[in-house]
């Protein structure tokens, strides 16, 4: 019996290039699912993913319409007898590329430039999608796969996938499986491979407040109007307090605490204070001190100004008191917050803490709840397994900051856990200028995924 | 003799409909001093402001280089002996029109709704302007003036007249007169004639808060850095206390009491909560309840925020933790504050209150000081008189709440006082979409002007 395993790796090994160049076509689409002026664009790249699957000879490929961007399905059925269904999720839209004048390069003209290959969505996640079609490629190139796949590559992860919940529901026997493979949460670091075992949740809100019933001349009317923007600042300003938590009513009672097991943990990963103040540039590190950094961002929920506009923010100087002013909120959850729980806190912080010189308006746009899974799972034992065989030590267990709904939606619809990893890194300025991909941590990505696949040989 | 006075306002009513035009043709030049896109547009406002002199015949017309947009200059030299001299102030220069889509007409494509002419500039101060030269060229038609003239239009108002001390300093000779008519600060109704014998100054500043030297994912970064737009706000927050009281220490140091003289003077003017709540349609009225709206606009300093920028603000949500965050703000100011100590005071409150988590920089854009003049010179009771004969009643003295840099100007550099008056009204939109100028007033403007010229009349 040839070994698969060693034949496949080889022959991801002599095609990367051509993986690299499919890559690069694939960022070169604007996919930007936020933007309704890009909805041709995201178009495109669903059919691009379906084009992909086509090419791999998978089966049962569609591009399922829901309520907004489609998902891309396939499936992959093996000859192998019992072998297990592993649910591959990916996303194929990207975040926003503003503001375009900090791009060194392009933003959808992608550029290798050392071992980094940069474009919007090169590490999210489009090259984590290519990464695990390129292994099942592979895989499929040199003998039948030990697992049945069947892939999930949605068009709406950057918005908070606001219909994808409905989809599971409503396609739950055709999305029938062991368990899913999620490579959209990362690496805390290059020589680091990680497996994150829990994620934050999300609830995202635009506030607005409005004052006066038109823009005013400041110089008329300064004294005796309540300036909107800054009534909203003053509200803004009320929402933490000194020590950086949250001031919201209730918003801390169903936070889960962390056992001291796995604080001792989190203790060990390579990420202390000066990672994090490297990692993003600030002069000092902030939020709440009982907590250390891994612990602020993994387990314990933020709120923060995504957004602010108000008046007149062109050169120069209007003497403007603006009548209204606006401001995009989100909150980061943790195991056990509810997204509408927090929804009716921050209503319930506006109607106690906004003076009756202003009117507010909050928008509820998106909200998932933060998922934990089984560490000792079978899925996760044959990732752990991979990641060592590629990187010669044993992979890290963390809690992850960002948000990947999905992985609440199947834990609660399809009732599955996920193997969350991927192979992006914390300085691949995901959703900002500059994003990249870090190539050879990317064919590290390929591999493990090959490995994968194969710790489910029987 | 033939009365000179009758035969003058008999031509400006017969002319009426000319004038107009000729506004409605100024009104199409859109002359947004603030936005070097319109710089062209500018220097064409210019050009039409001396063409239009030279169709008076006046004498000694320039277009006078400053270091930003040039002043026009005119005189008309009188026959009649011992005539005295007056400096006309004005501005050909007009606000930016943003935000365009909550205009009815276009911003510089002027139209008349009812008793309005609608366009940005046709209150502030275009139709000033205009009435101005339109009573002079009644006068001149009729027979010889009674008084000197002399034009200073300046093209730098709605950016505080940065270029304009150090212009009055050079042509300290040529700007020699007995003192200024200022029509650029208007009426407090249609019905209230008003003579305006203070008003504010301003200094307004560019803030820019820095944290990360890069926009971040709030998921991956959010609880462990302080985000700007979140440390700006509560900078801004601190700007006031609970009562509308500016916190700058020592801000109100120098702030000028009104005595109960002035206090009982100024509670008869029709202004009272009800009128500044109709003009504002502010829900509820704000500000120090120790003082009157009119007190609070004309008396005391404010603090604004005319606008405020960070991250994110276009549809849907982007999960962005921003790496900077802006406001502008300004302060109107009354006597005797002083705009450079004003500057001071904003940074020593940056430095004692900003976190060590971000950094800060203040521009400082244009400061001018509050002036106050004499309620009983010359210039003051030939306005006084001209306005009873046209409205039949007397009109009203006012502090005002906005900035006129140049009054100051006037009277430190060529130590000479200004008449304030002006017939724009308090809804006239001045600064914000929909401006319009209320086209009977101006008519009677017109005639206020021919009236003041003849009061000279030895």
């Amino acid at each position: 019996m040839p070994d698969l395993r060693s034949e496949a790796l080889r022959y991801a090994k002599e095609n990367n290039s051509r993986f690299l160049e499919e890559l690069n076509d694939f960022l070169t689409i604007p996919s930007i699912s936020t933007d309704p002026g890009h909805a041709a664009d995201v178009e495109e790249a669903a059919n691009w993913v379906a084009n992909k699957f086509e090419k791999l000879n998978l089966v049962n490929i569609k591009i399922l319409p829901t309520g907004g961007h489609p998902v891309v399905y396939a499936e992959l059925n093996t000859s192998v007898p019992d072998a297990p269904t592993i649910l591959v999720y990916g996303h194929y839209d990207v975040q926003p590329a503003e503001p375009l004048e900090l791009w060194t390069s392009g933003a959808f003209e992608p550029e290798q430039r050392g071992e980094n290959l940069y474009a919007r969505g090169a590490s999210d996640m489009k090259g984590q999608v290519c990464a695990t079609i390129n292994a099942l490629e592979a895989v499929l190139e040199v003998g039948a796969s030990p697992v049945n796949i069947k892939f999930l590559i949605e068009g709406e992860e950057e918005i908070g996938s606001p219909n994808l919940a409905e989809f599971i529901s409503k396609n739950q026997d055709l999305l029938a499986c062991d368990f899913a493979l999620n490579p959209d949460t990362g690496m805390i670091g290059a020589d680091n491979p990680t497996i994150t075992y829990a994620l934050r949740g999300l609830a995202y809100f635009e506030v607005r407040v409005e004052g006066p019933d038109h823009d005013l001349h400041s110089g008329i009317y300064g004294g005796v109007v309540h300036n909107p923007a800054q009534a909203l600042c003053e509200l803004i300003a009320g929402m933490h307090d000194e020590n950086g938590s949250v001031t919201l009513t209730g918003y801390y009672d169903r936070v889960r605490s962390l056992e001291v097991e796995e604080r001792n943990q989190l203790s060990e990963l390579p990420m202390d204070e000066e990672f994090y103040r490297k990692q993003t540039g600030a002069p000092v590190l902030w939020g709440e001190k009982e907590y250390s950094p891994v612990e602020r961002v993994g387990a314990r929920p933020t709120l923060e100004v995504n957004g602010i506009y108000s008046g007149f923010i062109g050169e120069g100087s209007k003497t403007v008191l603006p009548s209204w002013a606006m401001a995009k909120i989100s909150m980061r959850l943790v195991p056990d917050q509810d997204p509408d729980e927090v929804h009716q806190q921050l209503i319930s912080y506006f109607e106690e803490n906004a003076p009756d010189t202003i009117k507010f308006e909050i928008k509820y746009l998106v909200g998932s709840p933060a998922s934990i899974s089984d560490r000792n799972s079978e899925g996760v034992k044959a990732m752990q397994d991979a990641m060592e065989r590629v990187w010669s030590k044993k992979p890290l267990f963390r809690r992850e900051g960002g948000t990947v709904p999905v992985v609440d939606m199947f834990s609660g619809i399809l009732n599955i856990d996920s193997v969350n990893c991927g192979f992006s890194l914390p300085d691949d300025n995901a959703h900002s200028p500059n994003e990249k991909l870090h190539l050879p941590t990317w064919t590290r990505g390929i591999d493990t995924i090959i490995h994968f696949i194969y710790n489910f040989e029987k």
